[in-house]
This record gives C-alpha cells, structure tokens and sequence, in this order.
C-alpha cells in the first residue's frame, strides 16, 4: 500500500472486524490528531502559504471525519472516551528523530512521517472494507470507503509538500521515504505482536 | 458589547485602520488559537458528544476563517509569520486561575474565557467596520461584517455550554462571567495604554 514496507498482520483485521464498536473510538481520536498535526504544521510552514492553505484545508476534512465519527458514536450509544496514549505515533516520532540521513529541513522528515500515517489509516481501511462483516452498518462502510480514498490523496499531498520543502528531487525524498516506512514496519510488527488491538494505527 | 466590561480604547481603531495588513496577519493567528482553543475543549468535554459537536463545528468555522485570512494575506503578498506572543490570552488564562469564585467543573472557566475573547474579537470588528476607511478593499469589508455576527453567536455558543456544563443556574454563570469580564477589561486596558497595536485582542 503506497509506501508501507511491512503489512498490517492478518490478525488485526479479524480482530477489528469484530470490534468496529472500539475502531471508531479509537478512530475518532486519530481524525483529532491527524487535524492538530496538520494545524501545526500549517504554522510551521507559514513562509509558504500555498502550503498553509494545503494543510489547513488537509485539516478541515480530518475534523469533518472526526465529527462524523463522532456523530456514529452517538447514534451507537457510545462513548468517545480520553484521547489515548498513542504508543504508535510516539515510537515513531522518536525512531524518526534519531534516523541518520535526514534531509536540512525538519519540516520534510514531519511532512514524510505524515504521509506514512495516512498510508496506513488507508491500508487498514482497506482491509476493513475487504472484510466488511455481514450483519455491520452498511453506512459505516460507505463511510470506510470514502475515508479510504480521502487518506489515499492525503498520504499523496504530505509527500508533494515533503517535495516542495526539501527543494530536492522526487528520488531523494522517496529514499528517505522507504528508510522512515522500515523504521515504522518495525514498530507496526512489534506493537501488533505485543498487543493486537482495534487500532487504526500501531 | 455582550459580556465586556470594559469598551476598546478609541485609539484602537485609528491605528486598527491605518494598519489592516497588520490586523490581518494578527488575525490570522487568533482564528488558528480559537481553532484549536476549541478543539481542546472538545477533547476535555469528551463524556458530552453533543458538546463535542457544537465545539468541534466552531472550530471548523474557525478554521475556515483562517483560511480565508490567509487567502487575503496571500493576494495582498503579506506574511503570515511566525505565531506571535499572545500577551493577552496569557494574562486572561492567568487572572483567571487566580480568581475566587469559580465553579467546581474547571470547563466552565474556559468555556467563559472563550465567550469573552470571542466578544472582544466581535467589539473590535465592529468598531473597524464602522470606521472602515473609503480606500480599503469592499471585499474585506464584507469579510469582516460575516465574521462580526460568526464571533457574535460563538459568544452565545461558549456561554450556553458553560451553563450546561456547569449544572448551575444562567444567573450563577453570569455573575461568574462579568467577574471574569473585569479581569479581561483590566487586561485590556493595561495592554492597551501600554502598547496600542493593530491586534483583534490585547
């Protein structure tokens, strides 16, 4: 899936499919956090306004998703819960920053772990939809399948930004791409070894 | 205006209008702080979806107007800049930790906080719009006259949600929000005397 090196284990999709009550809880939070990070992004780009407008416009739609995510929590009687400790993205944020080889610009190595994020909500979504269980919401999947290609285009336009940030070629950036996709492989094989849960990332 | 206590000072607006690139660049940075004020305010107000939901629409409204900040700021080839120091929003949060009186649930504080600094942003555009000077873009006019009434019925959406989380009677919060209305008017005025600037707040 785009730029993953190492696939979701097939246990997780059995798992999440019987859980889709715990998915979109969990979900709903990584929508909330995909949005700040985006924000914050967007101010640290603020030389760049075209970019500003990207990510901000990248960041209305994660709070569109959260909202709506939250909206099928309700009609569920469920609850949304504290934000989670998100082991996933703190282990790669961590192993990204001690990652010989990164590119002068901090913002690029941000921008490409972005992209890695989406293409892994995009793969697990996938996986999902492929393993859609009978007796679940047909609307929920309908929803599944447009987030699908929405976090397909958004996984696209982190790597374009990483592009534009790095005044480098296509090449360099998605050799640095493949080298941070290893590093998040490697804790997306060891969370889902210790602890396979209904996560749409770790 | 609302909940304020305390009018703008009439050198504001002067300065205000001979600065619009000015305001719009503070501008921008105060739709981000709403935008983001607001989405951890959702997170807090987590065991109430529809909170959620009403806070998580105002800031999509917020984000929305930092966009189109940032549209304008590009077509008249302004910076963005880097966030600058919120003197203001510091002082406010700090006056207001420090004052008796508040309600058990520590939301509803910020909830207030959140009515005023909408009410203020409401005062000063108001007061721009009625001294818009003659050459000045009509389109940014009319921005300003949306925004107005969108800051207007955000006051009222942050005073509602305090009262429902609260448990407490309108009258109780009330008396809570003009205590805290002082603090923010003596803020004003202290930032005010001491360094008149084209910002929304402060």
């Amino acid at each position: 899936m785009f730029c993953l090196c190492q696939p979701t284990a097939s246990t997780w999709v059995t798992i999440a499919a019987k859980n889709l009550d715990a998915v979109l809880a969990d979900h709903a939070h990584c929508e909330m956090k995909a949005a700040t990070t985006a924000l914050s992004l967007a101010l640290r780009a603020h030389e760049d306004l075209d970019a500003v407008l990207t990510l901000t416009r990248l960041a209305e739609e994660e709070l569109d998703h959260f909202r709506r995510v939250v909206e099928f929590l309700g009609r569920r009687g469920l609850a949304l819960g504290q934000s989670p400790v998100d082991s996933y993205a703190a282990e790669l944020r961590k192993a990204t920053s001690h990652l010989p080889g990164a590119l002068p610009n901090p913002i690029v190595d941000r921008l490409l772990v972005g992209a890695l994020i989406e293409a892994r909500s995009c793969e697990r979504f996938k996986l999902l939809l492929d393993n859609w269980p009978e007796s679940a919401e047909r609307e929920l999947f309908e929803f599944y399948r447009e987030l699908f290609e929405c976090e397909a285009r958004h996984c696209v336009q982190y790597r374009e930004l990483a592009i534009r940030f790095a005044s480098s070629s296509p090449e360099r950036i998605d050799a640095r791409l493949r080298q941070l996709a290893e590093a998040e492989g490697a804790i997306v094989a060891r969370l889902g070894d210790a602890l396979p849960t209904a996560t749409v990332h770790g």
